[in-house]
């Protein structure tokens, strides 16, 4: 066993977080102040422009993608882990760098999934930074935790597919950059149920798209990425936006699972020790009845158990990802999950504890923590609520005694 | 013992809830639209100026007031608190019946130490629903939860006091009809401990008093009433302004303090019985894996503690209510702090759990669940976090072994 | 409402807490010493019988039965139950008020389905504290939780019925007192579902009942009253030894759960309050890192959470009580299941904190803590776990939106 | 980053592994039975006498010790761990391999502090596993979580040493063949406080030693090793009993944390898996209310839960244990105090899960539950309770903002 980060990982996680404290943190506070002040939240504001174009000069870019020949870093998962980590403590990192979710996941289905023409129009803008992307998946009139509950249908008509279907939570549909979405539906359902359902690309701009409305989560609308209610009424496209042919949409959400829950998971760790990091630096700041709050009552003890909790949570993602490099998504699949289900719970805890010990201040925008409740909320729900991830934990657990 | 309610709460209870099942809930989801969608949200819409006048007609007014010949109800803590629960469960109801914080505590506090001439002017008005008020004691630059950091200063200068100082988290400064606040202050740091703040009715509009900014608490403003940031200098006022005189700041703070903690934690159990209901409603409406949520994982087990805990909390907050009736705030000092640590963490959980079996949607404001949560959260930090309130059972406890 | 106790309850509840601080808590500890180093502790100690005596003399007897007609007190429930609390700050003070579980429900069981004959021979004897009695329910091979699982059986044979099947769990058979058990069997398979059962008297003496062994609990055998698996092997009785007769040994159990859950939950809340006293005369009377145990990290936390959850859980056993003597088990049905889900996991947690507090002694039989655990734990599980109980909670709560 | 053990780890691994299910897993509850049964449990069984000898035959024979120079396997900490896990698994199997605390501490000490006079008569014995030893650290008077407060005395006196004191929970004292303790004594209350104290090695059956009794531990006294209360009464042993010389008492203390904090985590993470793998097995085969206990409430969840629960824990503690390899104990120190806090809670959780999945079952001695509860609870104090640990870690957390 060797807990020691490769050399690669070492060296970009130096960079990573030398650019992040020169270029980021600086401007991030003022970054929002300006944003949530502007005429139009929905924009894209110079300073995040500009960053994209240092960060990819310093040769911080895509560097969630192993695959050198699309211009990625090459890193495996546990070695990308750390710098997803490192990027999850700030809010507009993960832009900056070009390694913003659901960009990365879509990314990544592309040179799995993509034609060459493909390639060209959509993967090609997307690792330059130029357009944004969407995945639509969840909808709102079904418990989508069930896939087998999808309603919305990609029906195939002669050399065209036809969407319908209303769907939501897609996330960063609000991007003025965003150029096309990932779309899920049925598309037979007499098919075996892996096989049902297809996965398309449209574009944004298609006739029948329509983002109905942007969706508040718990009060913030996460200008300007957002998550979207968009309907999907007669869309018409040719047959070869299915991606990699119709009854494969089942393949491919399994496929850009682990990488896509390894890199969530890593954010909220970040996004907790920056919770931690805030919470120690009130702690030994402020006093009260005499004492900095650091030695009033059990919060030393919450400070010591927020370090562990995470600690713990970290390696347990770590070695997961490891997993997923060796033994590939068959070998990791329970720890997939478990990952999904441990890490969200934690991050709000200690994000709460945080919010705690700033009294008022915390639950304002002050402090970045009310966001990141907001965000760890959020994704403890995306892709699933920790029950349906416990549940296939359990389910591998108690299939040994079967 | 008796676990009834009295004749009167049962009669007041079942008016309260007719009311709210067929004039406020009927309407309360379009006038949170309605408010979303004005251009002004700091206003107040004309249904809530229709509603207040239909509860005044209908009897339903000014029930937190016990004393009758200032137009109160004449009920006790323990007979007005299942009201107040009841009310709890609409964002709007405290307002509709005039039973809204803090006006509610400024009154008694008026009612107790007010002259007839601050009465006449503040008093009335406030029990006729024509003005609001405002409480300003947090302050942002110290840990309020220990009163002795207070910074801000009620100086007595021959028949006048000046107040100077930053105050924040007032809640309800931005209502359109908020005409004064109680202000608290330093007057005399050399006095003894409790002796050295004093309690000052400030007139909105005097010179010298600037809402500075409002604050989001977990995104949300809170319309129309709101938190504010409040800075007071140079506000020069007669004398007479100073509540019961010089030095009794403390004391009047005292006064208040008891049967506030009724009112916030019974509104905060009502939350949590609404939270319940939806979270009951959604687990045996929505399916999946081909049963109701409700069947799924630990949902019952989830809803089941919630019920327990809602309940137990609830009796604990009607018997420190009956203790204060009965005892006295003397009597009652540990378990009045005891319910302010309970009630807001359970309420939480119960919100939360609600939350996650709405999946997606119970961030959004499709229900009233995440704005459950921002309040109660609000309310586990408002007059100080748990810690102090368990400090100060912990010490009643231990004093007895002392 | 009131949460006074009744005239009665205050003067009982003074004279029990008298007796036992001046008759009980000076000989307990020397008791369990002696009976600890008996050559045969399934004995009763002379000192037992004395006190059992002393307390029948001064009034102190069968509290707990509500039938004055049988020499019982005529308390209600919610006029006992603080009695029972007090009781269960000791191990022994039940049995010194002859209040001590089963003797109590199967005295209950008698006066209400017992023929004249069966009182004269089992209930005079059990209300004078001569004989002591045990009740066979649970069986080791089967999921007693589920009713429906049983597998012994009391198979009805002309005018006698016949009884066979395994028992475990059966608190007080070790008793050298003890001359008769309830046992619980099926009768009629055929039957709807609850009325398959009987209830039969059953005289320990009887050729075929066999004590196999004494069953340890968490290392404990709780001499001289324990849990014994009992066989039961063509056991022979007239068919008069059937309480009620066959088939009606469901509407038994009912009928006895009620009170003897508000007796379990009392003398659990008895058992915690025991403990948190403890938890503070250690905490304020040992010193670690120049401070009393108290002041050091979350003590004072756990010490006002402690006290809170308490308070909380009395007062929801207390509610009821109340319910089930105003309105039935029909009308406490839900509440009679959720205080047996949440009030032996509360006494846990005091116990468990208390003996953290105490450190390596905690652990020892120098305090009663380890012993009051295993207890705790084990009425954790008796009459069924916590998550059958919060099932029956969950499907009343959800009930009410079927 | 490398998850996978060393060769040398997976060979050892799968060998004890088999060992265990071949050797020691038939004959273990008969073991347990066969010694409760006897006159003397203080005693060595020959089955147990057998067993090690066939151990050691196959080499697996003191595998903690990292000396290979004195017959050690000269694995590191990291190598070691994930076999501590597997014999903590077996009540007996640590023994059984010599690799029982506190006989490997001791040993350790006697490595490196020890002289050759002392190795041969000591040392050489104890790793031949022909005697045993015990470890004299704690009192009872005093919390000795706070080393300061320690009481005994370790006087010199010209040419020899004089020891005064009373011990507790000096573990293994009990055993038959226990012939040595190290004591701690405070040696020279006027020295810098880490310069106080002495350690000692002391033959048991030097005059004015005396096992004063056995104490038992949630009711039980754990023969044949138990856990003693000693009196040392004017012990005069020659000076060079004083290990490496007076005043280096803390120093010797410090060094054997480390492994002993990874060694005892392990094993309770043993216990743990083997806690996880009866609630499955009985989760699978038991019925209640038409399902498998599994498919009833929360019990997947809480399955899912305890696996993911043990698999951070096992992270974290292997990353401690590289952490100590890599960088001593100087580096792992945090790390070293995060562990203690934070396994034996998570043991317990896993261990009461599968107790109330057994229901009354796992409270009696049938399965290895109820004993494994008492033996983590007891780690959970032993060697400082968690609060102290937190403290340790919140310092240097905290230590990072200062």
């Amino acid at each position: 066993m060797d807990f020691a980060h490769s050399a690669r990982t070492v060296d970009y996680l130096a960079r990573v977080t030398d650019f992040m404290r020169t270029e980021i943190d600086p401007i991030e506070p003022e970054y929002h102040r300006a944003l949530a002040a502007a005429d139009d939240p929905w924009t894209v504001l110079p300073v995040i422009t500009d960053l994209k174009k240092k960060a990819r000069d310093a040769g911080l870019w895509n560097l969630f993608l192993p695959d050198v020949e699309y211009g990625g870093a090459g890193l495996s998962n546990v070695e990308y882990a750390p710098l997803a980590e490192r990027m999850g403590r700030s809010f507009i990192a993960p832009e900056i760098f070009n390694c913003n979710a659901p960009d990365t996941g879509n990314s990544e289905v592309l040179v799995k999934y993509g034609t060459d023409a493909q390639r060209d129009k959509w993967l090609k803008p997307l690792l330059d930074g130029e357009i944004r992307s969407a995945f639509c998946m969840t909808e709102p009139e079904v418990a989508s935790s069930d896939a087998t509950n999808m309603a919305a249908t990609a029906t195939m008509d002669g050399d065209h597919v036809v969407l319908n279907g209303r769907k939501w939570f897609s996330t960063g549909i609000g991007h003025p950059n965003c150029a096309f979405t990932i779309f899920m539906g049925v598309t037979d359902p007499s098919a075996h149920k892996y096989q049902q359902h297809s996965m398309v690309l449209v574009p944004l701009d298609s006739p029948g798209v329509k983002v109905e409305r942007m969706l508040p989560v718990f009060g913030r609308h996460d200008e300007p990425y957002g998550h979207g209610e968009v309907s999907f009424t007669d869309v018409r496209l040719p047959a070869d936006a299915v991606l990699a042919g119709p009854g494969r949409g089942f393949e491919i959400a399994q496929g850009r699972l682990g990488p896509g829950r390894i890199h969530h998971c890593m954010r909220l760790i970040g996004l907790a020790e920056n919770a931690l990091e805030l919470a120690c630096q009130r702690a030994t700041a402020r006093t009260a009845f005499g004492k900095p709050l650091a030695n009033l009552g059990g919060n030393r003890e919450r400070i010591a158990k927020a370090r562990i909790a995470i600690d713990q949570a970290r390696l347990f993602v770590l070695s997961t990802a490891w997993k997923l490099d060796t033994q590939g998504l068959a070998g990791a699949r329970s720890e997939v999950s478990a990952i999904k289900a441990a890490v969200p719970p934690m991050a709000l805890d200690v994000i709460d504890m945080a919010i705690q010990l700033h009294g008022g201040a915390g639950m304002t925008d002050d402090f970045p923590l009310a966001a990141a409740y907001a965000g760890a909320r959020a994704l403890r729900l995306a892709d699933g609520p920790d029950e349906v991830h416990l549940g296939l934990v359990a389910r591998a657990e108690l299939g040994r005694y079967a």
